[in-house]
């Protein structure tokens, strides 16, 4: 029953106490004095933690079908990435952090084409490093607001005007674009100023923080399952794609991007067709504005492909790809030559994101193609997907609008008491996410296999029956 | 002439070729396929460089006293640094990355307390961890903006309106707020959408990107030698303060915080006086405006203080200080719990920061206080101070409005051909960086020592005569 990737694994969750037991009280009361614990889930013990289980401080060992909100890849503690970390390369990259835009090390260039550039979508062979999810999305943003008022301008050629520079000193036109980048509802792209604007997925991400007057247009709401639902389900994504095209055409402040999650993840695992994507790249294609694919939380294998747009067959290639989560390193991809800005320090900081993490993805991606990883995720998935159809035909009303299928592990389903049924998992051994307002949301490593799945299964039949 | 602190320093630059020399040109011509290397100052190899010196593949040794835009605190392959890196809570931190919010560590309190925390700022005992500059400046804003809410509102238990929540999902007042964060001209707080609202350095940093329509206050422009321009300088103050204070009362977005660098950095090197900072202080508290300090580029000992504000004598702490570059992690320190958001999730992000990075930044908070090196750098900060002193009147003109004056090491002053004498210093053995339009700026590590200062003192003597 143990992972036939890495030995070490425990056979099965091990319940010692209640969550949080004694001892995992004493550490939250002791960093709750100077740490908001308040989103607190549970305390772990990354020492003891292994493979797909995270252990707490009291002994408990959860199959962990969470995994840092999607980011960790290959298991607690994994043995090549514990190679990787050890390397003289890491060390180095750790301690003599490099202002990689003045000052990159030699093998720069070589780190990002073993590593980010070895698995970039098709169609897209750059890549602008950043920190997290967040700084990814707002540097592509920034990219296209330049290119798109480098067009207008004229070319990269055509010179700033005293105006330009004069008023964008002032926060205000021409020289600070009046441009917007348009979203979907329950879209969340992450949490500053301009990633916040294009974020709307709950009231509390985003009450009391200024915001951009940005357009946002309508998520298809899909049915499910989706066979019965073909005929609706396919009106609702025309009738988004509408939608879209309008606001392109009339909003007040014209969108220069469109930025959209292949699975918006926490707004509710929202799916839509292959042919809903194909028509967004062909509507902004038509109307000259970027199709921004943010694959933070989708990306790195767990749909089943390496980058979930790989499952649209899209004739062109997004404009730009965001990443981050699995990779554990974050930033854009793109292709088009126009999207580097037409002078220098104009995408710009002072880390532009962190060699030492480049590195660790490339140990992340040389383990995934070794073991075929994202081909696991692949088949285990669809395992997973069928027998959870069976617990939904058993179990009625507990396991609503199943979606993912042929989606890799990136499952989801409804639940009507969804808080409460988190909280039931971890006593029968499993840390568990939701999302939106009623989903439970899967989010399993790469490493997950069928005899995990089989344990995952058996612990939500005794959650809903208990 | 070599270092005291750490055995394997040159003893002095090491000039092989031109820079960039064949070695990194070639490197240079195979990254630009895929980076964008227009930004590139110089090509580094990290496993060669050593304390001071940062070393090219061309062999090529340069005293850095830029250190990777004022981040690298204690010199490269800084042998306690490497033992820091090479632990197994390192390499645990490394590759178990966590969710912070949600699955914080056992020993994060513990990190905290004897990293981090144990170098906050007098009366500010709590702290939010962030990753760059940019998000610290980010969060500190968001916290400021849930801060006023929260009192217009009548406290932190008066729950949010159906109102507020639903315009705050179309990013419209009253749930985005209209509310404003004032920064100074010349001012540089980063360059995500929120922070590059509040950076006023140079058009070319803020070309074509949306922006809040936020205040800004004139900074006041001292003249050099302060000693001899006491009155008008003092009159510049007074004025900032005063036009402070009336956008206070009277901007049509009103400022919930004003955000200040001790020493304006990338904006060129503009000081102003302790007692410029304590009427701000008693400003901002009059009329219940918070005041955040921004630390990102003066924190950590450069000024030959851990913290620059150290250097005002503030009856009351800032509200907010924000750090980043030499600390290697980033984030907001705090005090007033009435800065914790009034429900959890409302700041809040996946990674939160990281650990790897804030465990090194407690090992070199443990190395700066082995090696007194703030000390060290307040004394050879005076040391140099006075020999530039002696080069001002040497070569008038050269090294103009030199300022600094027991500030440590963080000195700069004006060159008249500032870009062609940054480029000088590289022939001369010296790394160097400039800030604004003209000032050459001195950011040495805090492993900085007068042999040290007497190989730069040389070099920049060269430089003007050559």
């Amino acid at each position: 029953m143990v992972s036939s990737y890495y030995a070490g694994e425990p056979e099965a969750p091990v319940l010692k106490t209640d969550i949080p037991g004694p001892k995992s009280q004493e550490h939250i009361a002791k960093l709750d004095k100077v740490f908001d614990t308040r989103s607190l889930n549970m305390l772990a013990d990354y020492t003891k933690s292994f493979g797909n289980y995270i252990v707490d401080p009291d002994g408990n060992a959860l199959l962990d079908v969470y995994a840092q909100i999607a980011s960790i890849p290959l298991g607690y503690n994994n043995p090549a990435l514990v190679k990787a970390a050890q390397s003289p390369e890491m060390v180095n990259a750790i301690i003599n952090r490099p202002a990689l835009g003045n000052f990159p090390s030699h093998d720069w260039a070589e780190i990002l084409e073993t590593g980010l550039l070895k698995v970039a979508p098709k169609g897209l062979n750059q890549v602008f490093t950043a920190m997290a999810g967040s700084d990814a999305n707002e540097t592509a943003y920034k990219a296209a607001f330049m290119w798109r008022r480098q067009r207008e301008r004229g070319g990269p050629s055509v010179e700033f005007t005293e105006e330009e520079m004069e008023s964008a000193m002032r926060n205000q036109s021409p020289g600070a674009s009046q441009l917007s980048i348009m979203s979907f509802k329950t879209a969340f792209h992450g949490r500053l100023f301009g990633s916040l604007s294009t974020t709307r997925s709950k009231p509390i991400h985003k009450l009391d923080i200024p915001a951009f007057d940005w357009p946002q247009a309508t998520f298809p709401q899909l049915k499910y399952p989706l066979e019965e639902h073909a005929e609706e389900n396919a009106k609702a994504e025309a009738d988004s794609l509408a939608e879209v095209e309008h606001l392109i055409k009339n909003y007040h402040i014209p969108p220069c991007a469109i930025i959209v999650e292949p699975i918006q993840s926490e707004g509710g695992d929202n799916h839509a067709s292959p042919a809903f994507f194909r028509g967004l790249r062909a509507l902004t294609k038509k109307h000259g504005v970027l199709l921004i694919v943010d694959e933070v939380q989708t990306g790195v294998g767990a749909t089943g492909k390496f980058w979930a747009h790989d499952h649209w067959d899209l004739p062109d290639p997004p404009d730009m790809v965001t990443f981050s989560k699995k990779a554990q390193t974050a930033g854009y991809y793109f292709g088009n030559p126009e999207l580097r800005p037409n002078k220098p320090y104009r995408q710009f900081n002072t880390w532009m994101g962190d060699p030492a993490r480049a590195i660790l993805f490339r140990a992340i991606i040389q383990e995934i193609e070794r073991l075929n990883l994202v081909e696991n995720t692949a088949k285990v998935g669809d395992y997973l997907f069928g027998k959870l159809e069976g617990l939904a035909k058993k179990y009625p009303g507990q396991f609503e609008n199943l979606r993912g299928k042929n989606r890799g592990t990136f499952i989801a389903f409804d639940n009507p008491n969804r808080d409460e049924f988190l909280k039931k998992a971890k006593k029968f051994g499993i840390n568990i996410g939701g999302s939106g307002a009623n989903a439970v949301r899967l989010r399993p490593m790469l490493i997950f296999e069928k005899q995990h799945a089989d344990l995952l299964l058996a612990a939500l039949e005794k959650i809903v029956q208990s």
